[in-house]
């Protein structure tokens, strides 16, 4: 068996997420019927985490294990060519035996798009979550830089969602304005060793708490420290959220 | 009566182009639902032109009159509240008395985004035509400078479509490359003082001719100046087109 690493772009609008389930549209039911059609055979594939119904990838990371004899390339246009038109294989390759998706992953980048005010961009509704009221983006960037670092992040998890631990650490969370072609938009993308469930879209409603000068800059630090789901901000919609990338040794 | 100027955008995936027709979803429709449901009037809305089905519009410039009493940004609110969020008003002005978005247009800017090579970037599928071969977008845009100023542009009407006159001026044809987020794009924007009907699709796909290295530089000069249909390339799909602006005195 060959050990492959192939990463995935898809528009998550169509799709119930990830995972495979009954009776449902999802990504991981797509790639494996693809995958099976071009090797003959049964394979699962295990991404580097689970996104949820609605949420969006440009740098999913999968891996699996095949015995095709396909060169990478042309199994990449093959698979493409049985997937439907919103899901891409963007680069596939031949990985170190073992290679796996989820054990080995570093660090994941994640992206959350919102259109502060104004008229709502009709291009944009599928990836960008539209608030009517001006946001402060530099109070919630001032906000987001105290959750920098190592903490529990239990405040932000789903609730009943056990864990071996909900100890993560943020390398990098930056908000900033950027231009779009019709609107401005708020741009917010965290970097993590991991990331608990629900965990951006929690920090991401809890934020926007700041941003709309409900709560001060210290809250969302606030919130982590009292290690309480119930104690953050509201989870902020899934069509916004985009797994960037995903880093590996 | 008062007279009012509107500007729409929309994301043209859904409907059957601008104008109303019987049994089909079309902007225009949606929009006169819209006033009608706010002023309670019969209202005629009249487009700087119409767009082709699939075709998006990020500034449809949009006449009408009406006795409403209501100050223009209670009105666009209002229409907004009434239309589908794939069809946006961004801008509602009253307009002098008899403004007329078909007459006294001055000229338009159309833009067509082509993602030529590569994986097909699944967020602009809606937005955006794939070829599959690398074009030679520097020998595009210099066969597009050709072109630029008063012609008869008859070859690149659409058989069947009769006009008082098939004269129009080019004022700026730009064809360059741009990053989007997972591919390059070669982004063409032409601006005329009209357009005859498929106009911009006909010349966009006589310059994929000259982009794959099928046909020279000189080739859609030499297309114009035949003055027949037939002449010229395949109409380019609908999908990617967008009317940018318009503008008036």
């Amino acid at each position: 068996m060959r050990s492959f690493k192939l990463v995935l772009a898809y528009d998550g609008t169509a799709y119930h997420g990830w995972q495979i389930q009954l009776n449902a549209r999802t990504i991981q039911a797509e790639l494996e019927r693809a995958l099976h059609a071009v090797t003959g055979e049964t394979i699962r594939a295990t991404a580097s985490g689970r996104t949820d119904s609605g949420v969006h990838a440009q740098g999913q990371v999968v891996s699996f294990a095949s015995a095709t004899r396909l060169a990478p390339p042309v199994l990449q246009r093959a698979v493409n060519a049985n997937l439907p038109f919103d899901i891409r294989v963007l680069s596939l390759e031949e990985a170190p035996e073992g290679f796996h998706a989820i054990r080995d992953a570093m660090s994941k980048r994640y992206r959350y798009l919102i259109q502060d005010g104004g008229v709502s961009d009709p291009f944009l509704r599928r990836t960008c979550y539209f608030v009517p009221q001006r946001l402060d983006a530099v109070a919630m960037h001032a906000a987001a830089q105290r959750l920098v670092g190592e903490h529990d992040f239990a405040s932000y998890e789903k609730l009943g969602s056990p864990r071996a631990t909900t100890v993560r650490k943020i390398t990098d969370f930056t908000i900033r304005r950027q231009r779009a072609e019709l609107c401005e938009l708020i741009v917010i993308e965290v970097e993590a060793n991991g990331f608990l469930y629900n965990m951006v879209r929690n920090l991401v409603g809890t934020l926007i708490e700041v941003g709309r000068g409900i709560q001060p800059v210290d809250w969302p630090i606030q919130v982590l420290e009292a290690k309480q789901r119930r104690a953050a901000g509201q989870t902020a919609p899934p069509h916004a959220l985009c797994l960037l990338s995903v880093r590996y040794e």
